[in-house]
């Protein structure tokens, strides 16, 4: 039987072995999350020593539920884990979802039985995911099985497969709660240590899926580097892929090899191969999460040039100078762009890439705001617009979130982001909420998202 | 006369020229923003056409004033400013602070206007800050005179100089505003178009204010890089000087001369010379900040080993990975440290460096972080400690305060760097205010962080 892994995203029913009565243990968390979090099927919490557990009939064992089980979720300890694993397989469960750690991060008790449940999902034709894994969240299914408690979760546009529990837990309960420029995710699956369910088979899931537009992956050993990259290559293209490897030096592979088991992979290697294949690599995590808020919020880049507003005009050479390490253009503006901008300075001012608007915000900032960035968004030369703002009190304005409004509804194909400076910072990135316009944290994560578009762009036009 | 650049910090009283009645004008929101923030010597508005502005007589010219004026502050239309300073000069003013932009950084009649003003403060001996600059702020003098009206300000270790208003205005602002990980700041200087008062000068009243305990230099061009780089060499042992000097590219560097009229740099060139006068240099805005931050909040460190605990194995791979990359070292920890943490960890897990407790998060977070940061902070083979913490529900507790309060005061000569990932990070951030352990925004600007008080401390060691 062929593995499906559509029985992790949207199972009809699900058992949760080694359910807990006891509201602080992981067993009981993740029944009360399933629960709380909407999932619409039937939930089976499995535990011998209870009747009930968050409200549901507990049944012994696998074998005991009078239904058929989609997914099993097991939350048991170490020893109890491959026996619970053989039970799935006979009540023919169709994914299995193995929470417990210590494994193959762990010792050499640990990797032998890591590889008897690989044997064992495969014999079976289960879908698998972990063990050493904090779950999976599927809007899809209406499933939150992690054991963070989402409050709030936006289903959109980018979903993800991580070799970690931060992107089933705490990235993206971080994300999830922001007041604003939160990023919609239509799923994310820990695979974890991967005795079943691979990346590749995810990506597919990802390429088929019409909800899914951008695509996260992060891991930390690459099995089949070769066949992962011919599947992105085709993939990417329409649905953009932002790769987080992490353990680039001697010592961060090691760690990682105690994270998850992973072996070391050569990082060079690799990144000629995420360039050849369209593939955009983040640094860390904050570009991770920067990248697949780029790709969702914005209309794909068609070039390298960036027209720079400012009204800072030391920030201004600090984003020139992190543009152009960042392999960007700084073009010439087009004569149009420079007399519409021209009008609102000083005399003795003329105006170039990065326009300082300084001396021309003590005016009227929202006639300054709209002129500047509508001619830049204009311009020809420029394909796409980094806008530096200050939030103070004296350039606030009534009409801030019209303004922008007005420029994304005006130029819906340039891509437009913003990083601000101030103590209204809160303030005019709440009045954008809605908009599509990325505000980055900093300056870096600005460039650097800016950069990751061009890189896609480019790489997938050199391939066409 | 030799000019006294403690005029401008703490004058003993303020002329305001080109003051204005209409509380929109700059002219009016300086005298404003003056009074408002507590200056406690006498303010004359000098406005021909005005009898009295913000509630305080106005004159019609600083002749007109009857009694000296220390710092005049210029805040007229360009062709009105030499006359001014002409005026200042036969007044007996000790200083004068230009405001007026379009000099240097505009067109012919500005870029000679300005070399007029040099040769008229010059031979009057008078200390100068401008043309073209946001003002000062000075706790020293009780002085906040900037166009931004700052509500809350922290007095600090901390001084600037920078070569533009963004720090007198919106950074600080937004550093001020913060409701937690301020920077407190004894004065900021926005130096301008530098006609007078050089950064050389300012240095020397940093280098003898007790009050000052670390130097912030925003600077497009070096003048006279040698000599500032000597007395650099000799100051920044003790008051570690942090430079954010942008222009690193060409098309940065044209930016500068149109903001502030500097000329290029080559920055190799002083990329070399910063380093051999143990300046640490920031990239960008969020470093300088952050620099600043880490060196007011921390006690110097001794080398370059950091241990590192983490909540996420993921998360401690990619420190693992930017640590090494900049430079820093993860040494293996004494047996003592490994043997701490192992009391807490399942069996089959070895904690190293870094060392993740996602496996002892579940039993008592509290224990965990008092147990395994104390073993790191106290091991022989850690210079500093950085903490990547979850801050998620799952792991938060009651007592967080009071363990990195405990560890502070036990460990007061380990630097202790924090990140945090969660959706409960502004509430943890909030808990650690006051105890002067720095949370950054990202693991980069932590990691950064780091490296610059790990090269501060190298280059001074390599001095001795």
């Amino acid at each position: 039987m062929q593995p499906d892994p559509s029985a992790l995203l949207t199972p009809a029913s699900i058992a949760v072995i080694g359910a807990s009565e006891n509201p602080r243990k992981p067993g009981h968390v993740m029944v009360r999350n399933i629960v709380d979090g909407g999932y619409p099927g039937m939930v089976y919490p499995v535990n011998p020593r209870a009747t009930a557990i968050a409200g549901l009939t507990c049944y012994p064992s696998v074998a005991d539920i009078p239904a058929q089980v989609d997914l099993a979720i097991i939350v048991l300890g170490r020893p109890f884990v491959a026996d619970a694993v053989r039970g799935c397989a006979q009540a023919s469960a169709r994914a299995v979802c193995i929470v417990t750690a210590g494994f193959g991060e762990g010792d050499d008790w640990g990797r032998d039985t890591q590889a008897e449940l690989t044997e064992l999902v495969t014999r079976a034709g289960m879908a698998a995911i972990g063990p050493n894994t904090l779950g999976l969240v599927s809007m899809g299914g209406r499933l939150r099985a992690s054991f963070v408690p989402f409050e709030h979760w936006d289903d959109g546009p980018v979903a993800m497969v991580a070799q970690t529990g931060v992107y089933a837990g705490a990235v993206i309960e971080q994300l999830m709660h922001q007041p604003y420029q939160r990023i919609g995710i239509h799923w994310t699956v820990d695979i974890g240590n991967r005795v079943g369910t691979t990346e590749l088979e995810l990506v597919d899931v990802m390429a088929a899926d019409d909800d899914v537009r951008i695509i996260g992956l992060y891991l930390e050993e690459l099995v089949d580097a070769r066949a992962l990259m011919t599947r992105a290559a085709e993939v990417s293209r329409d649905k953009p892929i932002v790769l987080l490897k992490p353990g680039r030096t001697p010592e961060g592979s090691r760690a990682s090899a105690s994270h998850t088991g992973s072996l070391a992979t050569d990082d060079d290697v690799l990144d000629q191969l995420v360039a050849q294949h369209g593939i955009v690599r983040a640094a860390d995590s904050e570009e991770f999460t920067a990248f697949l808020k780029a790709f969702s919020y914005l209309p794909p880049t068609r070039g390298p040039n960036v027209g720079v507003v400012t009204y800072s005009g030391a920030l201004g050479i600090v984003a020139t100078d992190q543009l152009i390490e960042e392999g960007l253009r700084i073009p010439d503006l087009h004569d149009r762009t420079l007399a519409a901008m021209d009008a609102l300075t000083p005399d003795w001012q003329s105006l170039g890439n990065p326009a300082d608007l300084w001396s021309a915000a003590e005016v009227a900032p929202g006639q300054t705001v709209r002129t500047c960035l509508s001619a830049m968004l204009a311009d020809p030369n420029v394909d796409q617009v980094l806008a530096v703002l200050l939030a103070v009190p004296n350039i606030d304005f009534d009409d801030f979130r019209d303004a922008f409004a007005g420029l994304r509804a005006a130029y819906p194909d340039i891509p437009l982001h913003v990083v601000m400076y101030g103590a209204l910072r809160e303030k005019w990135t709440a009045a954008l909420e809605g908009l599509d316009i990325p505000v980055y944290d900093t300056m870096r994560l600005a460039v650097r998202s800016i950069g990751a578009m061009v890189r896609h762009a480019e790489m997938h036009r050199a391939a066409s």
